[in-house]
């Protein structure tokens, strides 16, 4: 019985030994490759996406290693591929930009301490249950941040695609223009050839290579090559036109070679901690939104199940883990796990391949990383994050739902306009306004008698018995702080012009809550009816709310009114009175 | 009819010209004795409350004049007393002593931009029919905080009770203790003094009046004087015997004479008006609530209403009408409008006789005002906020709901340790995301038929037929992104093991709204089930619901599953498939 329960116990927080107690060489097939495909992915991605954050590009390759090596371990999806990614690394360079965070120390080691305190949130949240809340970022809000962080990010790269030495205007819409003239040519000329090379590679040879009846995850294994590609021979020009030193064309410098360090130095600050906690609350919560998003989707495909309490663990642990091993921010990345999903990865022992294949890479050939042009890794990063600029979105949503569409709209204008983390939560505030605004009117109906049975229905849509000194309201939600109101007006309303009226019995079938507000204004509608000589009963009292009732004086209040246990007994007793 | 609808729209915008068509000799007597109560209360309190926000005595008298006349005319509550009170002074103390704040000009400047930036955001909610969102500031919230600015209010009479000669705690609970040795014992004499005359005119005296058979309008008249006779009497002790010069007693000092003058040169500063705008909008939303809440308790108890999109017009004007004339931000008192209620008052034609008494008070005794010792007037707010202070209200409202309890302790404990604002934001958003925990539980059940009927009931609950390919699911709440992950993980867990399940019908006839995310998230439930050989069917599918859904390819996505009028309809074409 116990080795049972400590089994489930590990299988719960271990799902690694889910799926290597029943591993087959079919898994293995398809891992490998998986594997080898998205290691190649992962080194223009690493360094890419440092750059994308303002960090040295060994923060990025380092946040490539341990992190994915920990989410394979505790994960519950068997393809999210765990890493650095555009969302969350634009998010980096939006904090680390402050003036008031940039004062605390030097870029890299407020990246670290965002990665782990980031990482102890998702911990905290996952031993307070606290999954459930990033539900309430609500797809119309995602999706209008996605658009808007990806524009951003496109507007990031534009100094890097052009050669402009430096970027004044930071994160944000402003001042292109003056500095037009210093463009660097030779940088565009490597920038065009980047994209066009990347996007050829995209549909073009995918449909080409389709037509010759290559296999579907060899076609993906080639087409997805192509950053790499790129990196490779935009790397040999620099190398052989030495196009730095006679050119000026900018490229990634000094790599650190060898595997992380772990390090524990970056603990002891408090100040940064502190000043840090809001950035590192955002980017946590937005890494586990997208996390969990893009695991569903290759989840549902096969059938699998991803369990969001567990997945707080996991992203936790795993940027944990890349913070003591000097890297950046991880989540699970939309492109890569796409890619690692259709080159065939069967479990997370395709990202165990690709990690230590990036750790033999960064071993033996951080050297020539040093002269990749910034240029082809902004191209790489321009391809991979145009298709999340999703305008025509809006309109889909606004023509469903206008106040959706709206919220999603001002998101993006938010995430534009006001900053990164402004935006979201200008997003999340407006969408739980209007919620609470849509939940604060329930429905009530003014119920009367089918004639000869004991059913009541809507006086408004039925032909019903209805009485002179007696009215029956029936609610049908929860009574709470958010609609009290309402229904305290509601029930004025209909009782205001009725001068023969006698009693008013509110039908609580459907009510099962009564909040502390909500029970304080119906015992001052007690008071206000008995003013105008009414008198309020109820019928239909669910189980706990009456004994919450009986608990408090609120049945002396009501008193000489009544509860009635079934709203026919209330008609019986009442409509001859 | 023109003629007509302009009376209408009068009658609506200025309630004046509804009482004031009506108004009999009955009114005037009552309401001319509730105005001098209510003048004789607004003098020292007047003062009080300016020095409880640490601004001149003038700007409370100002404050007492030309808001409450404006009130009058447009206010929905015949007896609602607006003026200065205690509540929105320790606010705005808590906002001016903050150090970004007192850098931007002198503390009567920002408080009148305070007072006119809080009438414009009232002015705004009006206009946007945004009243109905202060609903959101729940019972256990408002009474916390109400609780807590109570004791800080307390607190930081302290050092006036005392005569320590200057607070060096600011509002906060701290450091008392070790300058306790200035205690200035004259000082402590004229505090136990108006302590004791004001406890003795309260319930004592007016038992004691009750027994000889006194008019109960006249008993409040004489118990509610008791501040200005503290007053009169203790100034007089100062000016005998010189206490200030000899003794060191302080007094409330110059105070300029005359009526209020209008000026507008307070509009010019844009810094400051940003700088204090999250301030403001706490100190008005504060007032408007409290306002409202004060103004429902004494129409209740008449039959009257209260127009709360009205009030926010009423109170927003109020506010701009304190700030041209040089006063501090204003609401409806508590403590004054019950005075004035029980002292006879009828219509707001009380009110305006008590502002022309005050009127004649600042012009011709302004002068007298200057040597009032702070003492009393700290004995004076004491005792008027004791009765606020609610602890055991806490014990009460765990007791019936403990997330309620907990919510109110929390803002209490908040207003006294992270400030004012602090804590009330702390309430709401807790009040908030609990009330949002608790509707992301939707009640869902799985349903069979009652045999040889049409009706459907929980399995759970009634003996009914269930099919072996069939599940019927009755959803019985408005779906969204609040709640849409908690249905599709029940409707997942139901169907998760049954492998002879073919059909899913999801009966719909409680569900009137399915926003965008949940509507994302129910197209994609259809794929996770069709890739697991079952289909998705809808039942009972509401007119709008019905419309949206064929507005987009829903119905495509979910087909071959169908969309059936009659759950029995549903029944009856799959539970034999």
């Amino acid at each position: 019985m116990i080795s049972q329960q400590t089994g489930s116990w590990i299988n719960k927080y271990f799902p690694i030994t889910i799926w290597l107690k029943s591993y087959t060489k079919e898994d293995l097939n398809g891992d490998v490759f998986a594997g080898i495909i998205t290691a190649i992915l992962l080194v223009p991605q690493g360094i890419a996406y440092a750059m994308l954050a303002g960090l040295p590009a060994q923060v990025g390759l380092y946040a490539s290693i341990l992190p994915p090596a920990i989410y394979a371990f505790l994960g519950t999806s068997r393809t999210l591929s765990v890493g650095p990614v555009s969302i969350a690394a634009i998010m980096i360079a939006s904090a680390l930009s402050a003036p008031d965070i940039m004062a605390l120390g030097s870029p890299v080691e407020n990246a670290i301490i965002l990665a782990a305190e980031g990482g102890l949130i998702l911990l905290l949240m996952a031993a307070l249950r606290m999954g459930g809340l990033v539900n309430f970022i609500s797809h119309p809000v995602l999706a209008g941040f996605t658009s808007g962080a990806a524009i951003l990010i496109i507007l990031s790269q534009i100094p890097h695609l052009l050669g402009l030495s430096k970027n004044p205007c930071g994160v944000g819409l402003a001042c292109y223009g003056d500095y037009l003239q210093q463009i660097n040519w030779f940088t565009v000329g490597l920038s065009l050839f980047s994209i066009m090379l990347l996007l050829s590679f995209g549909l073009p040879l995918s449909r080409l290579l389709k037509r010759f009846d290559v296999k579907k995850n060899i076609i993906t294994g080639i087409s997805k090559s192509a950053p790499l590609l790129v990196i490779i021979i935009t790397t040999i020009l620099v190398k052989v036109y030495l196009l730095p030193e006679y050119h000026q064309v900018s490229i990634v410098g000094e790599i650190q070679s060898g595997l992380p360090k772990i390090s524990f130095s970056f603990i002891s600050n408090a100040e940064q901690w502190k000043t840090l906690l809001p950035s590192a609350s955002f980017v946590a919560v937005i890494a586990y939104v997208e996390s969990v998003a893009i695991a569903k989707v290759t989840a549902n495909l096969t059938n699998k199940t991803i369990d969001p309490n567990q997945e707080l663990i996991a992203l936790g642990a795993a940027n944990l883990a890349t913070a003591f091993s000097g890297g950046m921010s991880v989540a699970g990345g939309f492109s890569r796990t796409m890619v690692n999903f259709s080159a065939g990865a069967r479990t997370q022992m395709a990202m165990l391949i690709a990690v230590l294949l990036l750790s033999i890479a960064v071993m033996f050939f951080a050297e020539q990383f040093t002269s990749i042009p910034k240029a082809a890794l902004a191209a790489v990063i321009l391809i991979a994050i145009f298709p999340l600029v999703k305008l025509r979105g809006i309109i889909a949503t606004w023509k469903y739902d206008k106040s959706d569409g709206i919220a999603e709209l001002i998101t993006l204008l938010g995430v534009l306009a006001l900053g990164i983390e402004e935006g979201i939560a200008l997003g999340v505030a407006i969408t739980i306004v209007s919620y609470l605004r849509r939940t604060s009117r329930p429905h009530i109906a003014v119920v009367g008698q089918i004639k000869d049975t004991e059913h009541f229905r809507n006086i408004k849509r039925h032909q019903v018995e209805t009485w002179k000194h007696l009215v029956l309201i029936r609610i049908d939600e929860n009574i709470s702080f958010a609609n009290v109101n309402y229904i305290i007006d509601f029930i004025e309303n209909e009782t205001g012009n009725n001068l023969d009226l006698k009693h008013v019995v509110l039908i609580f079938s459907s009510v099962s809550h009564i909040d502390s507000t909500a029970f304080e204004a119906l015992k001052n509608l007690i008071t206000t009816l008995k003013n105008k000589n009414i008198l309020l009963h109820l019928a239909e009292v669910k189980g706990p709310v009456n004994d919450k009732l009986r608990e408090t004086n609120f049945l002396e209040q009501l008193s000489p009114g009544q509860v009635y246990f079934q709203t026919v007994d209330a008609v019986e007793s009442l409509s001859k009175k």
